[in-house]
């Protein structure tokens, strides 16, 4: 049977089996796994998300409100922002889609970091679009504004701070390359990691709101980090309502589960579970740098709540993290990103320990 | 700012505030409200899923296994069809909306029942496919094949059980249908009713395993209705490896949350609840038959958990609707479809009641 000819350069993503039951064949209980390679949140689920799900469990029945009225009203207030410039997708990821369907066509092209999050390739690639990379992996506006002069990208995507890396992109920086843009090119903001940028440098910290000073510019949230709901799949655009609406066109209605509705409300509103992570993160962050320089190598300044240990040819980023694995240990590899350097989460101090004493033992 | 020109065809959905709270106007508080509009499961969430909620829900931090290992092993042992034969969606909804993305463009033509689930048209418009319909709303062998042979449309949509009508297309014509697609239509069997039809009459019945026959057809399915799940979007789709390989190229990661996915595995094997259901809905059925042959109109004879009654010109259906609505009793009426109708979900025997009572004041 014959499918869109777009489809042709799409590979069928296989998903390998839990990496828990992977982790089992190495003679490991799963209660003794420390996965460090999603930056989930480290403090769990907040106690307050956990009682919504609970209460709210025996109405798994019911089709979620689809006007998404409280958390809307919610996201307006904590950002300031009207709801008539917000949209709510299944994961900003779901929003990243939504911006693929409605800019990109098989004429299109967009413009990215060479090492940026999988998704804005994956779903332009979806539309048949031409992907445009920089040569850095951080958004340096000397790259990105002759690229955007020069090729005229419907969409580019600004990931601050950057995933799988770890940088951020300074107020400077970010405003001067959203100026640049044709006012036909959308420009998305990720703020994925926004939270944690924010809480460590205000020359870091892009403000939601701000995006609505741009006519092409949407501005990506999501709960699944700081918030602590990455199962739940919850995240937000924000952008002047002429974006929002073309959005909304491409909206399934009910994306977001009855559930995550009420988890997302309840974490909204839980401000000091968010600062109670940014605490943990701070105080765990310098002991992974303190690890790298005394193990002797580099390490990306980390914005997020993650950290980026780069090495040298001396050492192989894929046999570590398969060394780490055997001992119970899950991080991520960057090797498919084309970097000698693992991605990991910033844990609590019990699963730190766990990662530094596994490394000592890989590392002899 | 431009967007693909199929955006211009579409309007943007504006979902209202939700119902409870437009009763709420009416002076009605939201627990005396009988919501018989969703074809949600008037049993509610069975006890074993609201369980196996509440036992993950501390679990929203973290992502969910995105192979879906363990509800595609149990969905595979319930219908006997290898799990390179499955694809999971946020409702079968997001199957329908992969189908569309894979096979449908500028140049494509879709072939539906008049009236049917409206998402078919939705998705085909956004990808600026052209909506060829038959006269009927039954699928009729006599309507459809000739339709087929003249356009040959690139998706046709068989709706059986038929959402908003309530009739079923029997074995023996739906099977017709099939065999006379040309190999490149791609024909869709949605079944989100199926349980309440197979139950009513083996003449209807279609095993979803009975699709992989075809090498190009498919069967969706739910965990909305019977089993009770309207809240936290988990279907799925039946079809020859060819065709899931393809529409898995479109399926975002972590398209399942973690909790619908707790959910729909124990779902999944609570069958006791689903012939609980079924037998409810046996026993309220006919209370709804009478009720309309007392009061002297017309029904569509249901192989669903809902019914369709049919008006004449002496009575509305958008005023019975809003008669209702002033009552605290919500249905779907049927006019946007072209019918001077109204669909109501059959509720448990108290739920039916009240709508009885209320229809007998707006009646008078």
């Amino acid at each position: 049977m014959k499918f869109n000819k777009t489809l042709d350069k799409i590979k069928t993503y296989e998903a390998g089996k839990p990496i828990e039951l992977v982790v089992r064949e190495f003679g490991i209980e799963p209660d003794q796994v420390v996965k460090l390679a999603s930056n989930e949140n480290p403090l769990g689920t907040s106690p307050k998300v956990a009682e919504a799900i609970r209460a709210n469990a025996d109405k798994a029945h019911l089709y979620p409100d689809d006007s998404m009225f409280e958390l809307k009203a919610s996201l307006s207030r904590r950002f300031g922002v009207p709801e008539e410039s917000l949209i709510i997708g299944a994961g900003s990821d779901q929003i990243l889609e939504f911006i693929s369907r409605a800019k990109l066509n098989e004429e299109s092209s967009v413009l990215m970091s060479r090492v940026t999050f999988a998704m804005y390739s994956i779903y332009a690639l979806q539309q048949g679009a031409r992907i445009l990379r920089t040569e850095d992996y951080r958004h340096r506006p000397d790259e990105f504004i002759p690229m955007m002069q020069a090729h005229r990208p419907d969409v580019v995507f600004l990931c601050t701070p950057n995933n799988p890396t770890g940088d951020a992109t300074s107020r400077e920086d970010l405003f001067a390359i959203i100026e640049a843009a044709d006012p036909e090119t959308l420009v998305v903001v990720d703020g994925a990691y926004m939270e944690y940028a924010a809480a460590k440098d205000p020359a870091y910290r892009i403000d939601p709101a701000e995006i609505l000073r741009y006519p092409n510019a949407v501005y990506l949230g999501t709960f699944s980090k700081a918030y602590g709901l990455g199962g739940m799949r919850v995240g937000y655009g924000i952008a002047r309502p002429e974006i929002i609406q073309a959005l909304m066109k491409l909206r399934p209605p009910f994306n977001i589960t009855t559930l995550s509705l009420a988890a997302a409300i309840a974490a909204n509103e839980d401000e000091a579970f968010v600062q109670k992570s940014l605490q943990i993160h701070r105080q765990e962050l310098p002991r992974y740098e303190a690890y790298a320089r005394e193990r002797g190598f580099e390490y990306i300044e980390s914005y997020t709540n993650f950290i980026t240990w780069l090495f040298d040819e001396e050492r192989n980023s894929s046999e570590i993290a398969d060394a780490l694995l055997r001992r119970g240990v899950i991080v991520r590899d960057l090797a498919s990103y084309g970097m000698n350097a693992l991605r990991i989460t910033i844990g609590t101090p019990e699963q730190n320990d766990r990662l530094f004493s596994a490394m000592d033992e890989v590392l002899g």
